[in-house]
C-alpha cells in the first residue's frame, strides 16, 4: 500500500449511549468508553486503528456533549472534537465534520463501539476504496456476512467497479429471519457495518442534494459554533433543527454513484453480551472470566466484575456481570433480556 | 399441660460458628444471629420459643465471647450469659450452665441456630420428659427422621419408658446412605438432634463419672470466673483445659439412665442453603426471593441479597446469594460447595 500524498481524515463517531451491555454500559458510561474486549476501550482502539500518520491524519471525533470526561484523555490524538448538544442520527454529525475539512479531503467514518480483529485487511479495504473516492464516490465498507442476522442492514452487491469494489445493488433493512437466510445463500450480499469513506465535498454535495433541510441545519449549528482549543460547540438551537436522519436514509440510499467495499476483518459491534463472549478470551473450560471471579466445575460462562467478588460452583453456559452494586445473570443466548433491566423499575 | 411447680431453666447454646451458610453467614456473624428463615434471627426465635414464664424460667446463654455484641440486644430476657473465652464444644459449655443452677433445677439444652416450626409439639415432647427428668434421667429428644440423611447422628429408641418416652438403645455416628436407608426402613430411628433435658445435679454427677477431666476444668473454669452484670466469663486458662468433646461423647452414649422423646416438630438445622430454600416462603414460580431482587422468566430458584441489586432473567433452579460485596452463585442441591468458597483464597 503506498502511502496517499494527501492523507485520510478519520471521523469517529460515538454518539452511542446504548444498554445492550447493561450493567456495564449505560447512557453516561457508553460502551466504548469501557475496556471490554480488551484492556483499552473500544474508542481508543479506534483511535489506534486510524494511528498510522503515513495513511491518516489526526482524527475527528463527534460526540455527546455529556461524553466530553470520556474524551478529553486523548486530547492529543485528536484534531477536533465535535460535541453534538444533542443526538440527531448520524447525517447531520458527520455533516458537522465535513464543514469543517478542506473540500476535496477524503473523510473515513466509523463507529467508536465496534471491533476489528484484522486491522490489515480494514487498511487493505480502505486503500481499494481510495481511487473512488477521489473521483468523488461515495464509499460503503459491506462486512462478510457470516451468518443471517436479523439485526443489522445489508447491501447487495452490484457491478464490479473496480478489483474488490462494486456498485452498491441496493440497501436493505434488518431483515426478517427468512430474508436474511435467502440474502446469506445468494453470495452478493454484505451487512452495513456503518463505516464510510467519500470526500467532504461529496458528500455535502449529495446531502444538499437529498437532504437540504439537514444541511441547512448542520450549516446553521456550525457556523455560529463556539470553539474551545480543539473542541467544537455547535450552536444548539440550530442543531435541534435538524432532523434525526441516517446517513443511510439521508444519503447513501438516494445518491447515484455509490460503492460498496467488501471486507471480511474479524468485525463485531460487540451488541451484547453474547457477543462478547465470541469475543473474550476463554479457559480450558471454555470460561470467560474478568475481575474477582471464583468458578469451580463450571463450564462457558461469561463472568465478569469490576468489583464485586463472585464465586461460583457447577454453574454452565450463564453470563454474570458484576458493575458497582448491580449483578445481572442471564444464560448465554439471552442476553438480550437485559434491555428490560436497564430501563430501572 | 400443666405448669410444673419449678420451672424449667432453658439453656441456649450458640458457640456455632460455621460457614455452610457462606457468604451471609460467617465466624463473626454466624447463622443464628441472622434474619434467615423469618425477619427474626433464629437465635431470637429459640428465645422466644421458651418465652412462656408458665413453664420456663430465665434463659441461660452460653455464647461466644466474641458473639457478646450479637447477644446484647436480648439481655432483659436472659437470666444469665456464659461468655466461652474459646470452643470446647457441648459437654463443658452445658457443665458451665449446669454448675450456675440450683442442684435438682431441671436444664432443657438446645441450640440456637434450629428452626422449629411446631412449637406446641416441642412444648408436648417436653412435658412428656418432665416426669423422667425429675427422676434422674437424661432425657434426650428423637426427631422424627423424614429421609435418609448421612448429616445426622440416629439415636436408636428402645423399650418404652411412659408415653412417648423409650430407653436409648444406642446411639448411631453419622451413617452412609445404605445404613440411613436401612435406620429410615426400621421405623425405630430418630435424629439426635442435639437438644436434651435433665437435672442439673444428674449432668453433673454423669460428668464426674464419665467425664471427670471436664468436670474439673469447667469446675475450675466457673470457680475463678469473673461476673459482669448478667455476663459469666469463666476462666480462660482453666476452660482451656477441658477436652473440646460434645455432650454425646462425654455423657449421653455412656450413662445408665438414659431416654429419648420422639417428637415430630418441623425441625430444621438449616444446615445449608438448600435447606433453607426448603423452609422459605415460595411465589407462584417456585422462587424464594429477599432483598433487592428482579427475576424474569425463573422458577425455583433461592435468590438472598443484603443490599447488591440482582436482577436475572431465564435461569432456574439456582441458589444466588449476595452479602456486601461477595456474590456465590450455585445449582440447587449443590449448595455444600460453599464450604470451599467460605475458606477464603
Amino acid at each position: 500500500v503506498s502511502p496517499d500524498p494527501k492523507p485520510i481524515i478519520p471521523v469517529i463517531l460515538s454518539g452511542g449511549a446504548g444498554t445492550r451491555l447493561w450493567p456495564m454500559s449505560m447512557p453516561d458510561r457508553p460502551k466504548q468508553f469501557l475496556p471490554l474486549v480488551s484492556d483499552q476501550s473500544m474508542f481508543a482502539e479506534t483511535l489506534a486503528r486510524v494511528g498510522d500518520a503515513r495513511r491518516f491524519g489526526p482524527a475527528i471525533v463527534v460526540a455527546n456533549v455529556g461524553h466530553r470526561p470520556h474524551v478529553e484523555g486523548s486530547l492529543d490524538q485528536l484534531a477536533r472534537i465535535i460535541l453534538e448538544p444533542c443526538a440527531r442520527n448520524t447525517a447531520p454529525a458527520i455533516a458537522l465534520a465535513a464543514m469543517g475539512l478542506a473540500g476535496d479531503g477524503a473523510m473515513l467514518v466509523m463507529p467508536s463501539d465496534h471491533v476489528i480483529a484484522d486491522v490489515a485487511a480494514f487498511h487493505d479495504a480502505i486503500a481499494r476504496a481510495a481511487p473512488l473516492v477521489a473521483a468523488g464516490w461515495l464509499v460503503t465498507f459491506g462486512i462478510a456476512a457470516s451468518a443471517p442476522e436479523t439485526g443489522y442492514g445489508y447491501i447487495q452487491m452490484g457491478e464490479t467497479l473496480a478489483e474488490g469494489v462494486n456498485r452498491v445493488a441496493r440497501f436493505v433493512e434488518k431483515p426478517d429471519a427468512e430474508r436474511a437466510s435467502q440474502m446469506i445463500a445468494s453470495g452478493d450480499h454484505v451487512w452495513n457495518g456503518g463505516i464510510f469513506m467519500f470526500r467532504a465535498d461529496a458528500f455535502l454535495a449529495a446531502l444538499e442534494i437529498h437532504a437540504p433541510d439537514i444541511l441547512a441545519a448542520s450549516q446553521a449549528a456550525f457556523d455560529k459554533a463556539v470553539i474551545e482549543g480543539a473542541y467544537l460547540l455547535p450552536d444548539a438551537g440550530a442543531f435541534a433543527q435538524s432532523p434525526p436522519i441516517s446517513i443511510d436514509y439521508a444519503v447513501m440510499e438516494k445518491a447515484d454513484k455509490v460503492a460498496v467495499v467488501p471486507v471480511d476483518m474479524g468485525w463485531s459491534d460487540v451488541g451484547s453480551w453474547d457477543a462478547l463472549y465470541g469475543l473474550a478470551a476463554h479457559d480450558a473450560d471454555s470460561n470467560a472470566i474478568t475481575g474477582p471471579v471464583r468458578l469451580s466445575a463450571s463450564s462457558g460462562n461469561l463472568v465478569r466484575s469490576n468489583g464485586i467478588r463472585i464465586s461460583a460452583h457447577g454453574i454452565d453456559n450463564l453470563i454474570i456481570i458484576a458493575d458497582g452494586d448491580e449483578v445481572m445473570i442471564v444464560p448465554r443466548g439471552q442476553s438480550q433480556a437485559v434491555k428490560d433491566f436497564a430501563g430501572g423499575k
